[in-house]
């Protein structure tokens, strides 16, 4: 059997999501297609609107074999160790290809992009760091020195958002001398950070913005999702009666902080450089999440940056934690959210061929980086009521799920 | 100027506190009658019901004179550092005299108990520790201790709550040799842990029992309270659309906890002989706070025990910051919440004589044992609107109040 990978996060599934997937079974010529998808928070810092069982199940009824989730360490972080913990992932399930969406749907810049990097590496680092002293936030410095050894105007543009993961992604594999083929598809959209629906396809950020706007699906939201989205969301918002988003948890970020020495918030992955006292500083001076999030907000800082700290700071991160997983050249484990009968019987055909931990259903307190997904998941439903709580909790220790069959 | 002083809670006050008031006035003969209150979290370990600037408002227009804060560390402790707190504070003020209420109404027998104690101290020491080793817990230890030297059968009997808590301000008096007159009034009211309201002077428990039933100031409740108490809870509550209580709470301590790990549960003052374990295996069993001490509760640990560690968890008090001010022989402030003109009077006669930092009106940071009184206010207000939380946290920072002048 012959199987490729996808890195997502379907938040939520869209047409676009779809037409990645089928496009990506056509190159990878594929019989089992895996996705590696962020669990409940996502790489840009966010609690997903939904939690991770439901767009598993999404995901499943939409034609993907398997869900794999993304360790939290990997998924609420910047494109690199993002791309690392994803492509690693999917290596440990001896795919064949990964095959991910970009603005230029041509992988060849990318292996040309790749070789104009590793001969200008010493460049690269040097100008780096000038653009980063000079007070920039990691994006924009790396995006210009890009620009400095010529690759966002020659054959690809490596400002675009997709055209900059995928090359994450091609560097890994590269870099790790992994047996994958690198493939990709052009992505069917309006813009990444385009904020109005338009087409069928649109941005997960605009449907997002959409949904929460009219709190509930809206006719515009409506027209870019699948019906098995469509009606995946309604069903988890009847049963929880809410969308995630940030501003639910601020009660309980700002009671946090104030409980917080500075000693403790230091020890938090991603409070670096004074950000401290910042912290601190404005802390009481909001009523809401985005009220802070501009007191917060400096050049220095992305807005990214600063709501993927905040994600540490509600889970528990600390800076240990993660560094004691990321530092290894392989995922702390393999663990499955759901499959088809595809997907099942690819599992069994590769079993033994995993050399990482495979983890079916994990038994409460067996594995020390399962600590970090138990905080995960508690921080992300405290905002629901106490039986829903429980139950959510429980479906942490069940098997994986199966298309029709979200067993809570 | 001649100053008693009362060792409060008020919470909140009803006419046995009223009574006890007139009735200090009357056998200390002072001008100036000074209560130390605990804050927002109680000896039992509970939230207050209303807050301490509103408590404090009811008691200056009831006839106290000056209101000071007992500091959170002594406030939420065993009666020991409770009575330690209390009485070093107001010797602080320089008082002439304390006057408690007790089952007894006699101080004699309490100074002979002090006696007896004092030559059979090894014997008493002997059997607690093996009584402590049998699993009882300190409460029921002590009163057994007691009763084998003879302090519960005799000319008082030291297993009454507020014999027991006079004992330990006149123990701290005697203990220190402070120039402090103990004196004490006999209680008129049902007894300290009667939870139906029969008469004008009723417990504070069954009174707080009646507003949270009723989620008002029930007919039952209106009796045993004088107006400004009536007027003041009732505005208290026309403002926050709340009463505080344990349960109010529990999103946020279920969040902490499972967010947490063993070892920094071990950190929090009050978690001892693996009281961890016992937290982490129950805390997602139980949907209500209620739910949840029955879970955790046992032999070992008396409910008011818990309560007081679970006070420390939600306000983040580490063993370490209680030791650091609890092992010095001195209050680390006297704090002023409320005065009347009376008071004041008292305050700038006295003042040269105080020798711990006075404080009337805190400066942000200016004093490290205030960022646990800070940590206190705030995870006591996380349950209030955003709006709310801010205007309670500025009036922290802004001078005491006086009588029908609470300026928020």
């Amino acid at each position: 059997m012959k199987a490729s990978g996808l890195i997502v996060e379907y938040n939520p599934f869209h047409y676009g999501h779809l037409y990645h997937l089928e496009q990506a079974r056509l190159a990878s010529e594929a019989d089992c297609m895996i996705a590696v998808m962020s669990g409940d928070f996502l790489q840009r810092g966010e609690p997903a609107i939904i939690d991770k069982w439901h767009r598993a199940e999404i995901a499943l009824r939409a034609g993907v074999d398997l869900v794999i989730e993304l360790p939290y360490v990997y998924a609420v972080e910047n494109s690199d160790l993002f791309a690392k913990g994803a492509v690693l992932t999917l290596d440990a399930m001896n795919i064949d290809s990964i095959c991910f969406g970009s603005e230029i749907g041509d992988i060849k810049p990318f292996l040309q992009a790749y070789e104009t990097l590793s001969t200008q590496t010493e460049q690269y680092n040097h100008i780096l760091k000038e653009y980063l002293q000079e007070g920039n936030a990691f994006p924009q410095a790396s995006r210009k020195a890009y620009e400095h050894i010529g690759l966002t105007t020659g054959a690809i543009d490596l400002s675009q958002p997709n055209n900059i993961l995928g090359f994450s992604y091609v560097k890994t594999i590269l870099d790790h001398k992994l047996n994958i083929l690198p493939l990709t598809v052009q992505r069917k959209q309006s813009g990444y950070h385009d904020e109005t629906i338009n087409h069928k396809i649109a941005s997960a950020t605009s449907i997002r913005k959409s949904i929460l706007q009219h709190n509930g699906l809206s006719e515009e939201s409506r027209k870019s999702l699948p019906p098995e989205s469509i009606e995946i969301l309604q069903r988890y918002h009847d049963l929880t009666g809410t969308w995630h988003e940030w501003e639910l948890y601020f009660p309980f970020i700002q009671y946090k902080i104030n409980t917080m020495s500075f000693e403790d918030l230091k020890a938090i992955h991603g409070v670096e450089e004074g950000l401290e006292y910042r912290i601190k500083k404005t802390i009481n001076s909001a009523t809401t999440f985005e009220e802070w999030m501009k007191l917060l907000k400096s050049k220095r800082y992305t807005w990214t940056r600063l709501q993927r700290m905040i994600s540490h700071l509600l889970t528990n991160t600390k800076k240990q934690e993660v560094e004691n997983i990321t530092k290894i050249n392989q995922p702390p484990y393999v663990r499955i959210l759901g499959m088809t009968e595809t997907g099942k019987s690819y599992l069994h055909h590769i079993k033994s061929k995993i050399d990482v931990p495979l983890i079916n259903q994990p038994q409460r307190g067996n594995h020390i980086y399962l600590d970090i997904e138990e905080k995960s998941i508690d921080s992300y439903y405290s905002v629901l009521h106490p039986n829903l709580k429980r139950n959510f909790r429980n479906r942490e220790f069940k098997p994986p799920i199966l298309p029709y069959h979200l067993d809570l």
